[in-house]
């Protein structure tokens, strides 16, 4: 698709490859990005090691028009991400005066003290615009393509939310669900036909099984909201040949995007 | 470590990218990988795009000891790994007999037919060896180093079990987890002297915030229990020297792995 803008998530963190932490951010990015006509293409989980990173951040801001980071932002030893990236960008890491500003007033406000440690997250690469922090002032950073965002859940939603409005997206994907009881390998044959018969839409299946029930669901994905509509009409009329009963979960309406 | 083996995983799926389906997987593998001594270090999704499977197959299979590989394996149009892994390593992708045979059997025992969408499922690629699917027969395949499983978490996780006698491991990871409600600035001083003293653990600190209370995880991995235990206690006097009061959620014993 010309239209597309194309984007790479770079996870950051041993604890997602270890299996402690369960990354709950992949979803929440994937759909805002979408929201702005930004599409998700790559995601990277990687270590903590400088030189993975490094590497990385370098051969993912090439090939996609924008990169996020999540993860390695803190103050501990392990937060290694701001260092990585401006070795990336082969620049310097000194502390940003506009961000120590925006910590030393958070922690003005609170009983902790603003320590070397912490400080830490006052260093930002030379070049970089700041990200908003609204949780915990701590700001992540843009540089180049990529944008370098907390780990936490809510921190990481607040500031992709202060991102979204800088992104210049394509047209958003819209999508159209359709719920039967047909099993994947019936549908399959009349699946791939409108596959052929609509290049532009992107139709997956994907089968579910409940303790008492088995649902298919067939998601169709396109950019144009007349051409969705008539391709969704058309596996619902695959379904009904076929002896379902198919059910429509969500209808896009033009220039809304419907989370599938 | 010179100990260590390690593994990347594939998750091939646009759904996983446009946010429709939240991946349950990477932390049972991660965890099932570690207790047999197999280190995940790496995860990409990519979309199902045949270029892109294949240039990340390649890629991957060349970087590390073994490879898994999530989703695409089904009846339909865009199940295409087998096809993508195939080109990969420059083989055919015939009907396989034994995978017919498998077919078959389940489809003769159901309602369904064994029509063309299903057995695609049966085409494996020259020189692979099949991974058994106990929950609806269709195999997954090992070729090289590369292990081709399903998407659906149950089908996966049979699969694994499979595959898991067949892996040569290292040792796997021990953790311990150490929890307190110290403020993340105020003890990443104190672990990044630990971390500097202790080159063969790794430790980790992660916060979090519920709707009551905070908390902060450190994490202490390593290969060897005595070591580990007594980084684990050195992480605990750090945290009283600090006016904490550390509560150890787990202790690993030799040869055991505890998920932290």
């Amino acid at each position: 698709m010309a239209d597309t803008v194309g984007a790479a998530l770079i996870i950051i963190g041993n604890e997602i490859l270890s299996g402690r932490t369960h990354d709950k951010n992949i979803p929440h990015i994937a759909e805002r990005l979408n929201s702005v006509g930004v599409r998700l293409m790559e995601v990277r989980v990687i270590p903590d090691i400088p030189e993975t990173i490094i590497r990385t951040v370098t051969e993912i801001s090439a090939a996609f028009d924008y990169v996020f980071t999540t993860g390695g932002i803190g103050p501990t030893h392990d937060d290694i991400t701001a260092d990585c990236v401006a070795r990336a960008f082969g620049v310097d890491l000194p502390i940003n005066d506009e961000a120590l500003r925006r910590l030393e007033r958070h922690y003005a406000n609170s009983d902790l003290d603003l320590n070397e440690a912490r400080l830490r997250m006052a260093r930002i690469p030379v070049g970089a615009t700041l990200i908003d922090n609204p949780v915990s002032a701590a700001p992540g950073f843009r540089i180049g393509n990529v944008h370098v965002m907390a780990g936490v859940p809510k921190i990481m939603q607040a500031m992709l939310d202060g991102i979204l409005p800088t992104l210049k997206g394509g047209r958003p994907m819209l999508s159209v669900t359709i719920r039967s009881n047909l099993p994947e390998g019936m549908v399959a044959a009349g699946l791939g036909d409108l596959a052929r018969t609509y290049p532009d839409i992107d139709f997956g299946s994907y089968p579910a099984w409940t303790k008492t029930a088995f649902q298919l669901s067939v998601v169709a994905r396109g950019q144009d909201a007349e051409r969705l509509e008539q391709a969704a009409l058309d596996v619902e009329a695959l379904i009904r040949s076929l002896g379902g009963t198919p059910e429509r979960l969500s209808a896009p309406l033009p220039g809304e995007t419907v989370a599938p």
